[in-house]
């Protein structure tokens, strides 16, 4: 049986993984790997306080209250004490609901959402140091990177959403490294994760599409719970014949799992985003807000028609021609490049119902003819933009804002979470978690998820 | 939008059965309907039961209770008091870790432990009757059963657990039941299980296939609970273009989700299992039972010879030709032979890690010769057995016993359940239960609960 099964392709590359993410120490991290690391948390957490009040974390709060448990773990922002899978559900739903989170470029994998919710409950239940919280969450955005890498693109184009499907293997990496886990018991966690993989692209504009997120970090947490205690499974459930990778994709490509392990680093491939949606549609954004600056007085009067050049695969995502919420509006390219020229932004407050319905918004929307160019890539794209006057100006962008070839810088990067977190924190709060992240030295877990708690309990 | 899905094949399908599971009631049901729903549920619970203490059972209930929570409902047999979805999670384990239950025969989908393990507790919870019980577990069987219509053979082909993947979206059903969800709430209950529908062949003969169950039982839960606090999902979930259907099968054929609903029972389709393994090999193990009387002396000595002729699908899922514990034992054709032979039975006393190594056992199924043979069915087959003095013996089974064609009797299943339910209930209280279903008049799910947890703690 098990000689069957190390003859599998892919067997060896599998083994190298789960030996990285069981073994991986905070001295092995390059500093340019912690630094990004500690980028994307805090990223990741202001994204996450940002959506304290949404509807769909309110009532995935509600039900995780309902069932109860052990107060092991604190839910960011709102403080409740839950049980470390019922803190990673809420947390999960916070942190993906805004669409506001990040991507690994190569998958649209969305690695700090599923990651951070379960190393944030784990590592307060267990209150470890920050290095160690650090190192976890890098083991599990490698793992869900590269599993990604390996399902891509067939995966996502039959419809799986692959923050939910990688990101449970992710989830259980992390969780299993905070556990101590030894590599026997980490194959296990990570086999226990992969059957569990979840997530249809169906659910893109919904509420369901978070619950992926909250499921993935939760499932991961009892994954490797469960193989701390000597709970086995399938040695290929990975990638065996009948494992993760061979039913939920055509033409996997296992080798992904190991190639350049430990020096090749897929964290650095993650971008942050500066608009709180997909980011299929920020290099549109980028060139909307480009050409604000040319045109004299109220875009919405001036404006007689906008040419979008955009990748395919952008064209399929945001073709919601008539959105009715804020949500919709996410995935409506028209929507996305109105908000560019007329509000020069696209953060959370930007996404609202009230929005998508604004007179000025909707003339510049009737005004915009998409069209899917398979020359662009998908963070590139090209607005052409007639005015009534008869002038034409065009801007072409060539690497989307926050991207890895054009990344937000440190002061961006803090500025979000300014923006997100002081609503929720209070200025104070807010920067001492910013200070908890870059300092570091003698701050555990429990101390910075406190910080990362409003001090109005009535939230 | 909503009119893009409308006209997706299959949305009228889904609408009509997600009424039909909102708006089924106990005097609506035939009485031999609700006849056979008893049956199915005493025999699952005497699955479950004889399950106490099995190492699987055993870790997922020290992390359930690990988590902790409010103790709305008791776990079978150890009667640990947990919230709903973490009981759900422990009974559906101990409900298919045995592999002997019950098999739904078109799709080889076993519907009774996702959805026993999701109406049990959420039905001791709210308290329910045990008409109401009953109603809730039949709709969620024929949700679980129509799915499953739909998304076979290529979705079971290619490698997922459709106890698991379809085994969710009936828990939903069969909880947002007796939560009393409408139909619209209905409809997102399941949508969210059909987004979150999961597990791998791959896993077969470990653990994790068990804990397949568990997870759909507790993530029904889930959708429900979300559900009816107003947690919404994509309308198609189910039937979309990006939805469970079409991003886990091909050639998914939606019309199965109400053809003859309400009028054409599922659940009559629905086998109990005589023996403690996968319904593909029972054929077999009842041709050798029936040899066996033609054999003089110990057939370990006597045979030389056995050939079994078997369909396809059986030789796939049972070629384990050297299994090394009582699980593997439940995947080779070999060993379930050599049981029938030997041992005239194949309880959970007969899969255990002693048996598989007994000599006289592998004397037999040294002698073995198994060939796919596509003219029979999966509950088919035939055995030709040659002795060492040159008789050549010859047995075909038409319907294997257990199968609707063949059913197992009342006494046959009252048997089987107090078999497996007495070591662990004690006679009395294992009568109780078998008497509680007969009545059903004035008995609640907690009084039924509590005559299914051992009188002694130290279980």
């Amino acid at each position: 049986m098990s000689n069957e099964t190390l003859e599998t392709p892919g067997a060896q590359a599998a083994e190298d993984l789960i030996r990285f993410a069981a073994g991986l120490r905070f001295d092995a991290l390059p500093p340019e790997v912690s630094l990004q690391g500690r980028r994307c948390l805090l990223n990741a957490l202001g994204v996450a306080l940002g959506a304290c009040g949404d509807p769909a974390a309110e009532i995935a709060l509600e039900v995780a209250r309902e069932q109860g448990g052990e107060p092991q773990s604190r839910v960011l922002g709102y403080g409740a004490a839950l049980p470390t899978r019922g803190t990673a559900l809420v947390d999960g739903v916070l942190s993906h609901v805004l669409d506001y989170d990040d991507t690994h470029m190569a998958t649209i994998l969305h690695p700090s959402p599923p990651i951070l919710s379960a190393v944030l409950p784990v590592g307060e239940w267990l209150d470890v140091s920050l290095p160690e919280l650090i190192t976890a969450f890098v083991a599990g955005v490698e793992v869900a990177s590269r599993v990604s890498l390996v399902l891509f693109p067939d995966h996502y184009d039959r419809g799986w959403h692959i923050t939910g499907t990688a990101g449970v293997v992710g989830a259980a990496a992390a969780a299993g490294r905070l556990l101590g886990l030894d590599a026997g018991q980490m194959r296990h966690a990570l086999s226990l994760a992969a059957t569990q993989a979840a997530g249809h692209r169906e659910q893109f504009g919904s509420m369901a599409k978070s619950l992926h997120v909250g499921k993935a970090a939760s499932d991961g947490i009892l994954s490797a719970l469960l193989a701390r205690r000597g709970y086995t499974s399938a040695h290929g459930g990975l990638e065996g014949r009948r494992g993760m990778f061979h039913v939920m994709t055509e033409g996997a490509t296992p080798a992904d799992l190991s190639e350049g392990l430990g020096k090749r680093w897929e964290i650095f491939e993650n971008g942050l985003k500066p608009y709180a949606c997909g980011i299929v549609t920020h290099s549109t954004i980028d060139a909307m807000r480009a050409l604000r600056s040319s045109i004299d007085g109220n875009a919405a009067d001036e404006v007689r028609e906008i040419q979008l050049f955009v990748h395919p695969l952008v064209f399929e995502l945001t073709n919601k021609t008539d959105p009715r919420t804020g949500v919709d509006g996410k995935f409506s390219i028209r929507f996305c490049a109105a908000l560019g020229l007329i509000e020069d932004a696209a953060g959370a407050g930007q996404f609202t119902d009230e929005m998508v319905k604004r007179p000025d918004i909707r003339r510049v929307m009737e005004a915009v003819r998409a069209t899917a160019d398979p020359r662009l890539e998908v963070y590139q794209s090209r607005a052409v933009l007639t005015t009534r006057d008869g002038r034409t100006l065009e801007q072409k962008v060539e690497a989307a804002r926050g991207i890895p070839q054009n990344p937000l810088s440190r002061e961006d990067i803090e500025d979000k979470f300014r923006s997100l977190a002081e609503p929720v924190l209070g200025a104070e709060r807010a920067k001492s978690v910013i200070q908890a992240l870059e300092e570091m030295e003698g701050i555990r877990t429990r101390d910075l998820v406190g910080r990362c708690v409003a001090p109005d309990p009535r939230l």
